[in-house]
């Protein structure tokens, strides 16, 4: 087999230096990653970004935008590209890790039934998302079967969860990305399989 | 940033020429999957591995182990290992793609709540797996918030479900590294956020 999985990052996410980004604020953390979004999405990526940030300093340590569809894995989701990317920087699977500080994960959209679980492995104390679960169904993608209380297994579990954070702006980028025709993938299956109604 | 998110494989995961593998029964996939999972925890990871196949001819696609703590990445559990160097190899994000025959994901252990995701948007058409979430939970491991129907939530998406394929032994293995003084990762995450019970 290959020595390794790669999952390549596009020119302009790799291009980002994450150490000199600093956003105080939840609210500016939040426009960024809507912004890397709509990024995403112009440069043939999913609609969809998200970014560890310190939780205390605002300082950026990775950003991911959805990659599935151009790095052939459907596990490249947004939130799995930035928090791997953010523990292979720190060397640590665990981003609460003893010595390291408090990780907040911005997510430009409510996690996917995958994601709920990468979170929660992940070691972050806070996530934070903006478009919700309906905005996203709304143009086509599924979110899998999500346990119905998985915001307080997360908060059980130590880690802050907080929704609709410039909740319009991210669902803006996600129906234009619609608008403008961009592929829906998986829908060929959704449609083949029904939607899973549990 | 990194130009790639990398997931480097352990030699012998690497060197398994996967396409000379091929296992006619589903038994014997398995016995082959909890054999790749003691040895994954031999070589340094967790008691847990993974393989794709094509579902009718038995060919092996794609192995994998997890590769958590080696990797540095929490994401990087056997089945999203397997699923990802399998697309890769067959150059499309959906296993499910036209042209394609039908695969099957063998795990030597039930998928935890990011896993169960990951096997939905894979493509896979079958799910066979051998120790039960008691038996990972039993050495101390967590399986997530999983929603309590998603097996019938794959199945109502096209995906077989089929549990307790040589449960005894790869529930060995995973006693077998607990009783060795393999590390539970997370468990310390785990003791400080209190277990999930939702």
């Amino acid at each position: 087999m290959e020595s390794a999985l790669r999952i390549e990052l596009p020119p302009w996410l790799a291009g980002i230096a994450a150490g000199a980004v600093v956003l105080p604020a939840v609210d500016g953390r939040m426009a960024y990653v809507a912004e890397l979004a709509r990024r995403n999405a112009a440069a043939g990526g999913g609609p969809f970004a998200a970014a560890v940030f310190e939780l205390a300093s605002g300082r950026l340590v990775a950003a991911g935008g959805n990659l599935v569809v151009m790095s052939r894995c459907s596990s490249a989701h947004a939130e799995v590209v930035a928090l791997s990317l953010a523990q292979q920087r720190l060397a640590n699977f665990d981003l609460a890790a003893s010595g390291l500080p408090d990780h907040q994960l911005i997510s430009s959209a409510e996690p996917c039934a995958m994601c709920v679980g990468a979170v929660l492995w992940s070691g972050v104390k806070s996530l934070v998302y903006g478009a919700r679960e309906e905005d996203v169904r709304a143009i086509g993608f599924d979110e899998g079967p999500k346990h119905p209380h998985w915001a307080d297994a997360l908060r059980a579990s130590g880690i802050q969860v907080t929704a609709d954070v410039r909740r319009r702006e991210c669902a803006t980028v996600l129906r234009d990305y619609a608008a403008a025709g961009g592929p829906i993938y998986n829908a060929r299956n959704l449609r083949h399989r029904s939607k899973p109604r549990v």
